[in-house]
This record gives C-alpha cells, sequence and structure tokens, in this order.
C-alpha cells in the first residue's frame, strides 16, 4: 500500500470516518487513496476556515476527532483562525497537512513555507511524518494526542513522498484511548472543606464536566453546599433548557464578569481556568474574581471530571434524596412588532425544537440570549470559545455532520459570518439540516461600543469606514442564494416566527437575515 | 501623543498613507487615532485575506507600502496566506497587528496566541513594540524594512498599552531609503563574457528589472547578444502589450518549463532565482534548467537590478543605434458563438483599454492568456506569484486604490476566487474601477488533472466531492451583489463583449460571470 492509503486505513481503523478537506496538488495522492476508500466520508470546504470550523463543530457534537485536508502552509495559515478556536474548546482534530515531497523543500518552490511554524502556536501536537513507514504510527500518535484529555489540535504533515511512498509494511497502528488522571485526595480535602466552609463559593466547569449526568452532580453539590455553579467561557458545549441543569456562563464584558464573580469568596476549578478579561483596558484588571477570592483547582484540564465530581458528592456525603435542580420550561411567549436581537432571541426560545444545536456567534446581538432561552426545549449550545470571529457558520455545519438527526440552529452576526460564508455552501452540498438566522445589524457593533470605551467620543469618517457595514449594506439573502442555500429576509417578528416554522417544519438549509 | 497618534504621524510623515484595515477591540486607540487623522486614507476588508491582498496590489501599482492592521494572532492567520503572496512577490508591506496590553498576556486571555511565531514564515522583518516611545523609531525602521530592496513584508506588532500609553517625547522618525547594492565587477564580466559566448542564453529577469526602461536595456541586449529573456514566475508585475518589450513567463506546468528552458546552456539571473518546479512529482526533477546548464547569477534580489543591466550594456559596449525590440499590436479579432476560456481572453485582449491593470487568478483557465493578450494595448499584469489561492479580488481591490485612474481588469477562477469573494465589498464600498471576469467552470480543474497525474484515473465519488464545485453551482450573480457590485452572466462571446464593453464605459466596479 502507499502511505497515503495507509493514512487513510489508520484513520478509519481508528474510528476517524470524517475528513473535511480543501486539498490541493500536494495531497493528490492521499486524496486518491480517499476515492478508493468510500467508508470515509470527504467534506469539501470552499476556503480552509470551513475546513476547521467544521472539524471543531463536529468535535464538540461527536465527541471524537475528524480529519481535516489542508494544502501546504497557505491552506493551514487559512484555517488557523478556527483552529485557535478548537484549542480554545479543547476540541480533538487530527489537522492534516501536505507539505512538498521532502526532497523537494530545498528549492523553496513557490508555495514552500515553515509549515511546522506556522502549525505550533494554533496545535497542541505537531509533527512531520517522515516516510510511508512511519505513516501508521504517527497517525496514530496524532490521533491519540488529539483524542487525549480534555482534547486538543494535532497536526499531522504529510509530505508527498510519504503519501506516494509504498510501505515496506502494512500494519495499522491503533491509537491510545485517553488516559484521565484521577484527581488527588488533597485536592478533594481541599474542595470539599472549602464547600463546608460556608464562605460564598463558585464551582466553574467545562469539558465532559458540563454533560448531563456530571452537571446533575455538581447541581447537587451546589444545592448542598450552596455554591454557585457556572460554565467556562471556552467551553465548546454546554447543555442547556428545561430539564437541565441550569448553569450561567461567565460574562464577556469587564464589568459584568467583575460584577457576577464579585461577590464570591472562593472559586472551585473543575477543568476550568481561572477566568480572565478578555481584553486589556487601561487602568482595569486583568483578573476578573475579587482580589481576596481564594481559587483553587479540583480537577485540571487533563483530569477525570466526571470522575472529580463524583469523588466530591462522595466526600461531601451528599444525601442521595437530594436531587439536581432542573430548569423548568418557560414560555416566552411571541413579541410581536419590529425585530430587533432580544426579539430574535425570543422567537427562537419558543418555537425551538427538542435537541436543537445552537451555535452561537451572534455577538453583540447575543447580549440576551443566554437569558431568553433559559427556559426553552433542552438543546445543546455551542459558543464561540477563542474569540476568532468567523466560526460560526463553519461550526454548525460540523455540528450537522455529526448529528443528522437534530436541527442545528446557526445564530450569527452579519460581520463575523462573512468571515467564512462560504461554509453555506457546503451546507447545501450536504443537504445539512441548518437553519441560519442573520442578525443584520449592519454594523461592528462591538467596535463601536468599545470605541466609545477608549473615549474616542463619537466615530468620525475614518472610525466609521472601519466599523460600519452599510455602505452598501450586505444582502444575505443574495449571498446564501450564491451559495445555494435558500433565504429569506425579514423585518417584524411575525416574519420571522413565519420563516423560522417553514424552516424548523423541513430538512436542509435555510438562511434567514433578520433585519434588526 | 498616545503611541498610538505618533504611529499614525509616523507612517504618515514617510508617505504611508493608505491603510487596509480590519480591527479589533485591542486595535481600538489606533482606530481613534486614524480617526484623529484624516490624511490615512482607510480601506476596511472584511476578511483579513482581502486586507493583506489588497496592501500586496497595491504596493506593486504604487511602488510603495501601504499598511495593514489586522486584530491579534486570529486576524493575522487569516492574513497569511495572501502574505505569503506578497513575499514572494517581494511586495513592501508595513503589517500592522495589534497584540493584547503587554501586561495582560500572561494571562494567556481567550485571544491570546504567539503573534511572531504566526508572522515569521510570512515575513522578513517582526518586531514588537516595547512601549509608547519606541513606536516612531520602531514603525519607522519597519517601513525600512518594508520598501528595502527587493521589497518585504515588516510585521510590526503593537501592544494595547503602547498605543494608549502618552509617549515622552513626540519626535517622528524617518525611515532609512532603500540601498541598493551594486553590482560586483566580477560578476558583471562573468556575465559579459557568457553573452559573448555564442552559447544559447537565457535572461531572467524579475521585480525593477520588469519596468520600461530597465526592460528595453534587457531587449537590446538580447538582441545584441542572441539571448532569450524571460520573467521570473513571482515577478509581481510585468509589463506588456503593444509597444512595450515583449517577454515570457516561466510555464506553470512541469513539462512545459522543462521544455521551455531545455535549450539554453547558460542561465544569468537578474534579482531573480533559479526556477524550480512549482510541485514535486515521483521521479520528476525539481530545478527545471537543463543538468547542463550554468546558472549565473549577475544581480541579486537586493541589488540595482536596473543599473545592474546598464551595466551590463556597457560591458557589451552595445552600439547606441539598437533599438528594443517592442511587441506589434495584434488585433485578435473577436470569436463567436460559445465561450470558452480562450474567447474570454480574446474578448479581453481586443477590448483592453490602454493602461489597463490585468490581475490575473485564472489559474487553468489561463493557460493561453499571456500568448493571447501579447499584443494588446499596452498594459500591466500583476500575476498570483505564491501560489496562495484567494489573492486575485483582494489584489485588483488594491491595486485600484494605488492607480484610480486607471481600470483593472480582474481575472478570476472560480474555485479560487470564492476564498476572498469579500473583497467584492470593498470594491463596492470604494468604488472601485474594477471589473471582474469569473471563469466558471464549476471545478477545481487544475486539480482534475492532477489526479490523473497521479495515476489515479478518473475521479470516483470521493474524489469529485472534493474536486467538483458545480452541486451546487455557485451563481456569481447573485454573490456579487449581496456584496453591493452589479453583475451579469454571460455564456456567449457576444454577450461577454456587450458585457465587457458596457463595464469599460463607466467607472465603478461590477462582475461578469463568464460560464465557460
Amino acid at each position: 500500500m502507499t502511505g497515503a492509503d495507509i493514512l487513510c486505513e489508520t484513520l478509519l481503523a481508528n474510528g476517524v470516518d470524517v475528513c473535511f478537506a480543501n486539498p490541493g496538488t500536494s495531497e493528490m495522492h492521499f486524496v486518491a487513496a480517499l476515492d478508493r476508500q468510500p467508508r470515509m466520508r470527504c467534506v469539501l470546504g470552499l476556503f480552509e476556515g470551513v475546513v476547521t470550523g467544521a472539524a471543531d463543530g463536529y468535535a464538540r457534537m461527536a465527541d471524537k476527532p475528524a480529519a481535516t485536508l489542508l494544502h501546504l502552509g497557505p491552506g493551514l495559515a487559512n484555517g488557523l483562525a478556527n483552529l485557535h478556536n478548537a484549542r480554545r474548546a479543547s476540541s480533538p482534530v487530527v489537522n492534516i497537512v501536505g507539505e512538498h515531497a521532502s526532497y523537494h523543500l530545498a528549492h523553496d518552490a513557490p508555495l514552500t513555507s515553515d509549515i511546522e511554524g506556522l502549525a505550533r502556536p494554533m496545535s497542541g501536537w505537531v509533527r512531520t511524518i517522515g516516510s510511508a513507514d512511519n505513516i501508521s504510527g504517527d497517525a496514530a500518535q496524532a490521533i491519540t494526542a488529539a483524542r487525549g484529555a480534555p482534547g486538543q489540535v494535532a497536526t499531522l504533515i504529510l509530505p508527498a513522498d510519504a503519501a506516494w511512498g509504498e510501505a515496506q509494511q502494512d500494519g495499522i497502528a491503533v491509537a491510545a484511548p485517553a488516559r484521565l488522571a484521577p484527581v488527588t485526595e488533597a485536592k478533594l480535602n481541599e474542595a470539599a472543606q472549602a464547600l463546608r466552609s460556608g464562605k460564598r463559593t463558585m464551582i466553574l466547569l467545562t469539558g465532559k464536566a458540563l454533560r448531563d449526568g456530571a452537571l446533575d452532580t455538581a447541581s447537587r453539590i451546589a444545592q448542598f453546599s450552596g455554591a454557585a455553579l457556572a460554565a467556562e467561557r471556552m467551553a465548546g458545549r454546554i447543555p442547556r433548557g428545561a430539564g437541565r441543569v441550569a448553569i450561567e456562563r461567565i460574562p464577556y464584558k469587564l464589568e459584568s464578569a467583575v460584577s457576577f464573580l464579585r461577590e464570591f469568596e472562593q472559586l472551585i476549578l473543575i477543568g476550568a481556568r481561572e477566568p480572565v478579561a478578555f481584553f486589556a483596558y487601561p487602568g482595569k484588571p486583568s483578573r476578573l474574581v475579587a482580589p481576596e477570592c481564594k481559587v483553587m483547582e479540583l480537577a485540571a484540564p487533563g483530569d477525570d471530571l466526571v470522575q472529580a465530581l463524583e469523588n466530591l458528592a462522595q466526600a461531601l456525603n451528599l444525601p442521595t434524596t437530594l436531587q439536581p435542580l432542573r430548569q423548568e420550561r418557560i414560555d416566552t411567549g411571541l413579541p410581536s412588532g419590529a425585530l430587533n436581537a432580544d426579539a430574535v432571541h425570543a422567537v427562537v426560545a419558543r418555537m425551538m425544537p427538542e435537541q436543537a444545536i445552537v451555535c452561537d456567534e451572534s455577538i453583540t446581538s447575543g447580549q440576551n440570549l443566554l437569558r431568553i432561552t433559559r427556559g426553552a426545549a433542552p438543546h445543546d449550545y455551542l459558543p464561540l470559545t477563542g474569540g476568532a470571529i468567523g466560526l460560526g457558520l463553519p461550526m454548525a455545519t460540523g455540528a450537522a455532520v455529526a448529528c443528522p438527526g437534530r436541527k442545528v440552529i446557526s445564530l450569527q452576526a452579519d460581520g463575523s459570518g462573512m468571515y467564512t460564508l462560504q461554509a453555506l455552501w457546503t451546507q447545501a452540498r450536504e443537504q445539512l439540516d441548518v437553519v441560519t438566522i442573520i442578525f443584520a445589524n449592519r454594523s461592528y457593533a462591538i467596535l463601536h461600543g468599545e470605541l466609545k470605551n477608549v473615549g474616542a467620543g463619537e466615530a468620525g469618517r475614518n472610525a466609521r469606514r472601519m466599523l460600519d457595514l452599510d455602505d452598501p449594506a450586505m444582502n444575505w439573502v443574495s449571498l446564501a442564494e450564491g451559495m445555494g442555500v435558500e433565504a429569506v429576509r425579514v423585518a417584524t417578528t411575525e416574519q420571522l416566527g413565519a420563516a423560522l416554522q417553514s424552516a424548523l417544519k423541513r430538512r436542509g438549509p435555510m438562511l434567514i437575515e433578520a433585519v434588526i
């Protein structure tokens, strides 16, 4: 077998059976190998940011990595921003990047660049394959690295001569299962003692601690101890809605986050990191907790978070009768009249089907999203984790590939949606069950706020030329239709309700431009 | 003044008066400074690949750098592919990337990443500013680095606290002029001797050696010595058309390039590098010249290429009566009937106005472009240099900003056009005089050819799913209109002729989707 065939077989043998791809010439032997192996589902993205963002969304919902396939350094570069988001979400991704044949590198051909150098900032693991005989072992190690706790981006660089070379032996290597470290007795005792202290305490969760069973345990601990629960901002997936344990997310805005955390004397981290300000501002803090707050880590990101919560429950000797506190269904009612962002959320909250997947890149328009959808039908919420805009549409694409039986609702700001709008084409090609709602405020609204924050007053001509998107206004209906996705523009809640109802009644992609 | 104001003043004082931008929160103090300084022209790109590709196109036509403004590591990452092309074109770019406040980095906030690490592979010069007091000196050095021969990407990283900090002194530093090294007598004698030897010789030119005056000298040398002239593939700008010195470009395809170079026993490099294969293929060479060909460098990329040609002409003692060989006007006539790529080129060649700027990312569709437009009206030709697709539309955008009095003709393959289609919006906003022709073959046609080359035969389902773009077909008319650019679809040469005539008669952007 060629190295390319072995790579394909190794991926499949280890459960990696989806490949989000945008290949080029140097990857053509691998494309030929994928062509010989119909078990691999190949999903084309028309830009690499779509490929990597889809791999992130897929991983968050499938709980296993997809492969990517990117073309040399520039193809990788185009995918880096969404790999950054995947890295912050601890999403497992087997990021395969083609490279020139090894002997060709010395010639510094036009497309040559330092691929390892480009990969490192956004990858937890990077390796360039030496030859066809190394491929299976290297690929298995990439898979091991990607899906090891808590999950990471593993970049595997595939030289063309390793792909086209015939391997001497055809063995397929097996990736190791994720090793989850148990928490220590000392940390357990520290956390249990803190929870018994009577001090105001927040438990900050992320990753696998934010799944139904673990959240139930966390809720019981919280009720028993009086602690509050919150989800880390970088958590990639949060179960929400009626019947689920209600959990807040640390707010984005510095002032709101500081206010949210101010009362707590103790913070217990379950796989999470201490929350910090998204951005620095003159004279304002980088840390968000009160200066005197004691921060303790019960479980590090790579630890067994689910077991850590179980152990903590045992250490606290929770009464078995104590039930988790579950969110009640809230009927938001349907607002009427002109649309604004909150009205969109209210319509979504009212109409959202059970087990929807809500992909959120609504940015400024999403300020009240979590509050308004709190009591909606149970759903999974997938946020922008690393702050690199352009994730929303690709993430929705990948989530839909992972969960073909579930409706994906993609809440998308217009400015960030423009970054990777090519994802709509993939949704059309794969007939993915995604309804996208564009919040068309025709502005980098968040930056107008930030400009005011720096004391610049009202934007003048140059600032408006950089922050406004209304000259010309983007026509998302045309853009979507250009990509093969049916679309409609709405300006009232009634129109939105009718459009959303139509989208929910059928399968396949649709886009709604909500002019707010 | 704040550091941000000083940066703005230093750019302006050194002739950098255009800023292609997509800022974020960490750049807001610099945005405020730009807002206070209306002499800086700020041009928004809705994706960073637009920003950097526009800076490349601007530099190629303006012969000076623009500034960019990018948001942190992910914003830089999104711009890297077109910085790669700029790097290969030796285009001067002052690439400004915002960074968190220096004290905030230790907290590894969600948007933190290794910006210097990301910048290095695509930059010739990288520096992170230390404080407001360093800004003017560092910015001047970035400008010096960018516009030093032969031109490069200089990445200046601007921490937010350096931008918002008040400088102790307000002096504005002056960038040094480019220092062009003269060629040595030894190299000059070697080249002159080679040209007198009677051996078959090619002179390979790039950069400033590809401007009218220098090309005239090169042509006289070629006629005198019997040498052939060619332009390096990575040359960013080639003057072409009637009245100009005709010059070939090294072909893209390996077999064509080898055949093009086979006869030559000597290759003289004027700022160019020895041509190498774009990609490696099993059993085929990486070098393109014949094995026995003697390669000699008269002038290195950083040398004074124009003077080198003058000196060579003197060393050869050219008769003053010897005139350059100029391309005659060729009227290609207008083909009729159904469109194909060559028919599009023929229509363009016939109708192209004087001093048009032709931006070429037509890829497979452009195989015969240079032959067909050889005798068109005089124009400048701006190719894809580094092979990172997604340059065409942004490059046309930047070229139009640099040359408001000239028509830009943007010849764009559909697959690569999808990478950075957001550039159309900037063309609409700035009312740039660009006519884009999309070669809608609805396929990564080049890769279908490459797949055949690797012996995989006809594409099966997985390969077709990765190489075909026809399911669904993209509707470029809708996409352009969604971005605010008027558009029309044509399927015959007559329709194309009428559409192009209409586009040429007016100013402002227009897109023609040519279904081929």
